[in-house]
Parts: C-alpha cells; structure tokens; sequence
C-alpha cells in the first residue's frame, strides 16, 4: 500500500513538471510565433505603403506628361488602367490588410476607447458586413411595425390620443437603434468600407433627435390631439421610411453582388440610401426615396410651424424641427450626388464602348 | 522631340509593368504570411487547449488521490502550486493569445455586432486598460463638477427650482457615460480582465435610469421644489460618488501595481467598488463606500415614498426608485463579498506564514 501510494506521488510530480515543461515551451512557441509575424507584418506593411505612393506618384506623372503633351492619351489611358488594376490587387486582396487603415474617428474611439476593430481576415469582415445588413433587415421590420401599431393602437384603443409610455419606448428603441447603426457603420469604415460619410453623419442627426424627442412631453395637454400632430406624421414617415429600407436593402445586394462579379465593388460598400443598378428598379426607389425626403421635410416645417403658431412653444419641438429639415436636405444632396455620379459612370461606360467599337474598326480597316 | 516623347512613354511603361509586378508579388508574399502565421496560430490553440484541460484534470487528479489517503496534503499542496504557476504562464503569457477567449455577451454583439474587440498583442490590451482608467479619472471630474454646478445655480439663479433643460443634458451625459462604460467593461471582459460581473450588471441598470429619468417631467409643477426634492438628493449623492470614485481610482491603481510586483493580480483586472489593499486605505475607503449605498437606497426609498404619498404618481418615480434600491442592496452585498473573500485571502497568507514558520522550524531541530 506505501508502495503504491509512493508510485501514484511519484506518478503525479512527473506529470506536473511534464506540464511544467511543456507550459514553458509552449511560451517560447508564442513568443516567438509573435515577434517573428509582427517583424513580418512590419516589412509587408512597407513594402505595401511604397507600392501605394509609388502607384499614386506615377499617376500624377502619367497625367502631367499628357497635358506636357509627351505621352499619347491613349496609352496614356491603357497605363492607368493597368495601374487601377495593379492598385486594386493591393487594396482588395490579401495585402490590404498591411495598409494603414483609415483613422478611428472620434465616435468609435468615444464609446469604445482605442480598441483595435479592424479584422484582418476578409472571411471576418465579409462576416460582419453580413451581419449589418442582416441587423438592417430585421431593423426595417422593426421600423415597419411599430410605428403602424402605435398608430392602430391610437385609433382603436386610446381614443386618439397616444399615452407617453408606448411613444417613449419607441423613442428609446430609436435611440438605441441610431447608437448601434452609427457604431456599426463606424466600424465597416474602419475596416474599408467606402459608406459615404453623411449617412453616418445622418445617424448622428437621428440618435440626437431621438434623445430630444425622449425628454418631450406630449400627454396632458389641454388639446393633445393638436400637439400630437407632429408625432403621427412622424410615425407615417416612419412607416414609409420602413417600406424604402426594406426596397432598398434588397435592391442593394442584389446590386453589390452584380457589381462585385463585375469587379466594380468591394465587398464591404456599404450605400444608405443611394441604390439600384438594374434599371427598372432606378424609376421604383429614387422616387419613393425623394417622397420619403420631401415628407421628412414637411413633417420639420410642421413642427416650426407649430411652435410659431404657439400651440407649443417648448424648444424640443423647434430643434426637432430644425433637425428633421436638415436631415431632408442632407438625404436629398447625397441622393442626388449618387445619381450624378452614377450616370457619369453610365456616360464614360458608353462612350469606352464606342471608342473601343471605332479602335476596333480602324484595327480592321 | 518624338525620340524623347517615345523614351519617356517607354520609361512610363516600364515603371507600370514593374509595379505591376510588385503588386503581385506583394499580394503572394501577404497571401504566404496569412496562410501560414494561421496554421501555426491553429497548431498553438491546440496546444494551449490541450495543456489547459491537462492542468485541470491533474488538479482534479491531485484532489481526489489526496482524499483517497494515496497521497500526502502537503506534498499535493506543493505540486498544486506548482501547477497554479504552469496555469498562471499559460493564461498570463503570449500564450493566452491562443487560448479561446470568454464569450462576447448579448451587448456587445447587440451594440457591435460580432466584430472581434480580443487584442492578441499584450501592449494593447495594456493601452485600453490605460485608457479605461484614464477614462474613469476624467468621468470622476465630471461626476463632481457637474452635479455641483447645477446645484449652485439652483440656489443662486434659478431661484430654488432647476430648469428642464441642464438637467436633461446632465442624464444624458450619464446615459452617454454608462454606455460607455458597459461597452469597454464587455471589451476589458473579452481581453480577459476579471471584473466582477455586477458591475457590469449594475450599468446597465444605470443606463436604464439615466433613459428613464430623461422621460421624467420635472418642470410646470405647481410645488417644484416638493417634486425637485429626489433630483436634489440625487445630485448630492452624484457628488459623493464623484468622490468615493477619485479615492477608488487612486487606490485601485496602486493596489494593481503592487499586486501586480507581487505576481498576484493581472494587468487587466478591474476592481469597481472594491479596493485597497494599502491598510490605512481601507478604513477610509470601505465606510464611505458603505455611506453611499446607504444614501443611494435612502434616496431610492424616498422617491417611493414620494410616490406612495402621491405628491408626484408617474411611473418613472416609482422605477427609478426601485432601480436605485436594487443597485444599492447589489453594490453592498458585492462590496461585502469582496471583503470577506480579501479577509480569506490574508488568513490563508497568515496560516501559510505561521506554517512555512513551524516547516523551518521542524527542518532546524
């Protein structure tokens, strides 16, 4: 019995500093596994950023020597598609996560401090593009059911008026939804997105607004369904503004996977409220995207309208007002924008084709 | 003329095939170093993983052969610690790169998304640890600036009653705040820091208030200053945490770094509410940590009261009284455990002192 008792203690120690040696050994693997990728990394990411302003530099010569007149623009042309394609391979594939990417920004760094979100696997940030656009599905369900039962619920149960509790909880669900949209949106940026910055902007506007509106009493009013107004136009809008994001977000996969196979986007484009490509959709969504702008505004001059009149004068109404109105003109803008650009496009795409159609002819004759 | 024009074109050419060139090879070297730095990252997590469950089935191993009489407590106490030390390298060292990270929670991924928040390289865990804590110094400030202002003006401006309007910016900072720092404990928690979960826990509930408070009505009352009493206590109270929080900061910082010398803590731990390990520190720590509980629930008992008397009856009397109970009675009972588990910890140093003593001692006769 003293023998055995002896072999199991025996038994136990050897395997402790058998761990105790493989612990150590494994720290050394680490160690080194990490100083030898980082001193790699280290050299990729400066080879990658001489390659970039190398690329950037000889485009600037390409354009000078044209206007110099010393280059035929021509092949001028054939060498700056070559560079584009060369400049792509860089910020598209593996190699652009040795790039520096793009700076934090003020928001991320707030609420989350200096956290490294930038996911150098492109499984990873395809994964959390996925994920975004899954949350914006689910949020334009969301953002179409809600509002229409507070209104349902207004007309068949309270008697035209909304109590504040139902309002304010989705007022509250707005503000948390706006946080996780601009958080969201901050990060794809960070990992390469090209999101346009006024839509991020946009939802800061948005998360503002719902925190005014939280803290604006709209029960015991002499005459509530008066100042109840605003607030039901604001639901109507919403309801639309459900419908565009359900429109949209189907228009636009279908729109990044077209232009992904044509190898005109990157995976982690992101665009609110610019859209379509197939064409018949364009005459859909612009215009229903351009009401929903024209409504927002006119929900905001009803707000200033009311607290000119008098029937209100709280300042909440005045600067949800003022928001909404900006928000109508910045969406507009950008809209706008889009479309100027992308029919650009559209012209530069006909006019290569009929260039290339007339080199082909001279090849032939 | 044309002779240097067709030189510079070919120069031009030239440059472009090469960096052509580069970019593909760049795009290959990157492709390599990705591949392989994640095949060894996969054979390091199985290794860690491995050692990991070896460790914790030999202390299962050493447990039960010492209950079974096959092995000598002393001696199974001397290998255990052995293998702390082993554990400690694993989950302290480069190594713990390698091993799975705790889970992310529901609030991060509902805020975040599932983007990956785990810093692999030590020193950058270590820098939002910093910043956490720098984080925290300034919010102190602000915990007792702010407050302090509002109610200086309500004595001397404002005529014995607050206006909406700086109250409300005020909970909304806090909302802002207790966001914030949920999301960086949840990161600091991924990163491997072993905050106690009810600190998290117990932000959330204030962020509940802070949104809840923002709903709460306190102007246009016929007897503001009955109504106004809660928000002043409120405020008072904000003031002392404020204090209680710089004291804390100072201390806990300290105690980190001495824990830290002494091999004890890891750098990533965070201690709310709990502190001290200075002696003299914890008799000025503890009880005014206890007098802030006590004073939380006191205000959270009058707002009840408040509401039970029917001076104000809203909803949001009533919640955030009972939220500021919850949160006093759960800050006391985790303050008291981290008491009573420190006081175990220190009887335990003591019995081993006294023991190692009577070891010599034995060793010597």
């Amino acid at each position: 019995m003293g023998d055995s008792n002896n072999k199991s203690e025996r038994n136990a120690s050897e395997e402790v500093s058998r761990i105790v040696e493989q612990s150590k050994e494994l720290q050394e693997s680490a160690t080194t596994l990490i100083i030898q990728s980082s001193q790699e990394e280290t050299s990729l990411r400066q080879r990658a950023l001489a390659l970039d302003s190398n690329i950037k530099s000889l485009r600037l010569f390409i354009g000078s020597s044209v206007k110099k007149g010393i280059l035929d623009p021509k092949d001028a042309e054939k060498l700056v598609e070559e560079l584009s394609r060369a400049s792509y391979t860089l910020s598209e594939g593996d190699a652009s996560a040795f790039l520096p990417s793009k700076s934090y920004g003020r928001f991320l760094r707030m609420f989350l401090g200096p956290i490294n979100v930038y996911a150098t696997r492109k499984d990873v940030q395809l994964k959390v593009k996925e994920e975004y656009n899954n949350f914006r599905d689910r949020t334009a369900y969301l953002f179409l059911i809600f509002p229409s039962l507070l209104l349902v619920l207004r007309s068949c149960v309270w008697n035209g008026c909304f109590p504040a509790l139902p309002v304010q909880i989705y007022q509250a669900w707005l503000l948390f939804l706006y946080t996780g949209l601009a958080l969201r949106e901050n990060i794809l940026r960070v990992n390469g997105s090209d999101i346009r910055p006024w839509w991020i902007y946009h939802h800061y506007f948005a998360m503002l607004m719902a925190l005014i509106s939280l803290t604006w009493e709209i029960e015991k009013q002499p005459d509530c369904s008066q100042k109840q107004k605003g607030i039901q136009l604001f639901l109507k809008w919403a309801i639309m503004q459900g419908i565009a994001m359900l429109l949209q977000n189907r228009y636009q996969r279908q729109r990044l996977y077209t232009r992904i196979a044509l190898g005109k986007a990157r995976r982690m484009d992101v665009v609110w409220g610019e859209t379509a490509g197939v064409e018949g959709q364009i005459w859909l969504l612009y215009p229903i995207l351009f009401i929903l702008q024209a409504f927002e505004a006119y929900v905001g001059l009803l707000l200033l309208k009311t607290a000119m009149v008098g029937v209100v004068s709280e300042w909440q109404v005045v600067t949800c007002g003022l928001l909404l109105i900006i928000m109508a003109v910045g969406n507009f803008t950008n809209t706008v924008q889009t479309l100027v650009s992308k029919s650009r496009v559209k012209v530069k795409a006909k006019l290569k084709k009929s260039r290339s159609k007339s080199d082909l002819l001279q090849g032939s004759s």
